[in-house]
């Protein structure tokens, strides 16, 4: 699609924009011998979890396999938090609630005895941790009742532009694993679609998924907060109200998968409980699927955590993985790198 | 993206596609050649209509234009009952429903005496009409109440397959538009997303959009019934419930644009004031915007109606279009031809 003449005057553009992408018209020589020494998925230690992976995608896109899949229905569904960034010491959108919340405190003497915005203001993230990632839901959307999309939007462009991370100090949105965004363009490069299915407020995700992940908007599903539609003098907007509409987590992943991409996914990559029935529903499907779970088994490069946490808590998942073929990652074991390098990391490995 | 090698071993077989989609890497001058004489939106008459789409599109594609759009915010969202295909003498998708209340009426004797049902057992149209979009999504959630979403699927494509339209005795899918066949089509070719948003319930939709229209199922937009997730002997299933969710109409349809795309499109397709909304929203973004109703006014080729119908009604929409600098395509004047033409006709045409 991208490269069809974007005019009927133009088909040399178009074959210039061919040739840089397959890496030059001319060389195909060059071109060969660079794919056969780059290494696919590199930060994905040899072992069986990288191999079951290679094979999975080496099955659906070989014409000559009985498993083949056309492009068309390659979907691969990916949970956000935990999944493809941390959601450790607390869910990255919660950190922005918690930043909105006391910015605006004065505003609402009420938030001092309603749950759960009193927990915030009195620092009790226990309480707010039990609230889960309804009580999350809940405080971003009241948090931001009565803005419009596009504030929103911008309110939560300037935070991701000076938060930091609580034990690393660095950007949110450079806390992100390096093997899943290995993973996710290697999936692209086969003609997959890489889809978000996260719990996590939809608006909110948009702002940094197509820089982060490459993921871009449409491809994006998450919780749904109420919105209405309103003309005022300025023309019309979409201002955010405080009702949940749609929480996009359990049985409501794969409710939401099929209302909006319509096709079942082939690959499902999750890391909690919350991601079970994507998993399940994926996998469910004929031929070949492929189910996976990251499991934050690393205490020294980021936090190991499984069947008691609060957040990401993974139990059920870990119990049948096993007989339901799930690849489980081990990401101490499998994982050269936890998190992508920074800026200044990059540059000296140049 | 779909040029990409599939595997690291076939840049020769990716160079291929490239070639054949680019119309010979060797050979530009006949592709050029080719394209000088094909004329574009060949259905619609040379005047202020066609000239107006064109030079939207020559502007938002041309990279040297101030109006110039990057792809990915080519957006182009379509209602379908009455712009993509007939909504005369009622929606398809009510047919459908009157189909099946008829064929499970026996099992469902509390429809004689409930509306909407009743309307349909005494064949009382008039009072089906009153009942509205969303009344007829109603009959279609409550009689597939129970099923799950794959055989849903398959009811619908076994109905379109024998299913006739009463006037012309064609098929349902043969009853669409030729101009706006064409325009899907260029407006893809020039790299645009074009997308559904309609009032018809999503799953209904999605079972011809692709083959149809060529629009793939994610992104098809429209009308939402509750559905629950149930895992069985059998597995797992999505299993549709009597309630409707969501409404896809009015000021539905910006709000379902922005959660399911998540960008305000710049071109929006529309033939009633149920897409006043979704016209309204997608011209008062910034920079070069596409506003168009289609107007029924071909009494000899199809049914003239607007202002008074119960059907697709076009009264704000006729009042506001010029003030606000939308488009009204007069379907008598502005095409030389309405439906596609049937399999026989294009046999002949060749």
């Amino acid at each position: 699609m991208m490269l069809r003449s974007t005019s009927r005057s133009r088909p040399v553009v178009a074959l210039g924009i061919a040739m840089i992408l397959l890496g030059g018209c001319a060389s195909l020589g060059p071109t060969e011998h660079q794919h056969a020494h780059a290494r696919e998925l590199p930060s994905w230690r040899d072992g069986e979890t990288r191999t079951a992976i290679l094979e999975f995608v080496q099955r659906v896109t070989d014409v000559s396999s009985p498993d083949y899949v056309a492009p068309p229905e390659r979907i691969a569904v990916f949970d956000n938090d935990g999944t493809l960034w941390s959601e450790r010491p607390m869910y990255v959108q919660l950190a922005f609630a918690l930043d909105r919340i006391a910015a605006a405190a004065d505003e609402h003497p009420e938030w001092r005895t309603t749950e759960p915005f009193s927990f915030v203001l009195e620092g009790d993230l226990g309480g707010l941790a039990s609230a889960g990632e309804h009580g999350i839901v809940e405080i971003v959307l009241a948090t931001h009742a009565g803005t419009d999309t596009e504030k929103f939007r911008s309110t939560v462009a300037d935070w991701l532009e000076t938060a930091r991370h609580p034990d690393t100090g660095r950007p949110y949105t450079e806390m992100v694993y390096q093997p899943m965004l290995e993973l996710l363009e290697f999936l692209r490069a086969n003609d997959f679609e890489t889809w978000i299915v996260s719990g996590g407020g939809v608006d909110f995700m948009r702002v940094f998924a197509e820089e982060v992940y490459g993921i871009p908007t449409e491809q994006v599903i998450g919780s749904l907060g109420d919105l209405n539609y309103e003309v005022g003098p300025d023309g019309p907007r979409l201002l955010r109200l405080p009702g949940i509409a749609f929480i996009d987590d359990k049985a409501g992943k794969p409710i939401a998968i099929h209302r909006s991409i319509g096709r079942r996914p082939i690959a499902a990559f999750g890391n909690s409980d919350g991601d079970f029935e994507m998993l399940e529903w994926t996998t469910a499907g004929d031929g070949p699927r492929l189910g996976v779970y990251i499991h934050h088994t690393d205490a020294e490069r980021e936090v190991a955590y499984d069947r008691t946490s609060s957040i990401g808590r993974l139990d059920r998942g870990l119990d049948e993985a096993g007989d339901r073929g799930w690849i489980v990652v081990d990401m101490a074991e499998d994982w050269t790198q936890v998190f992508k390098a920074s800026p200044v990391e990059q540059l000296d490995g140049d």
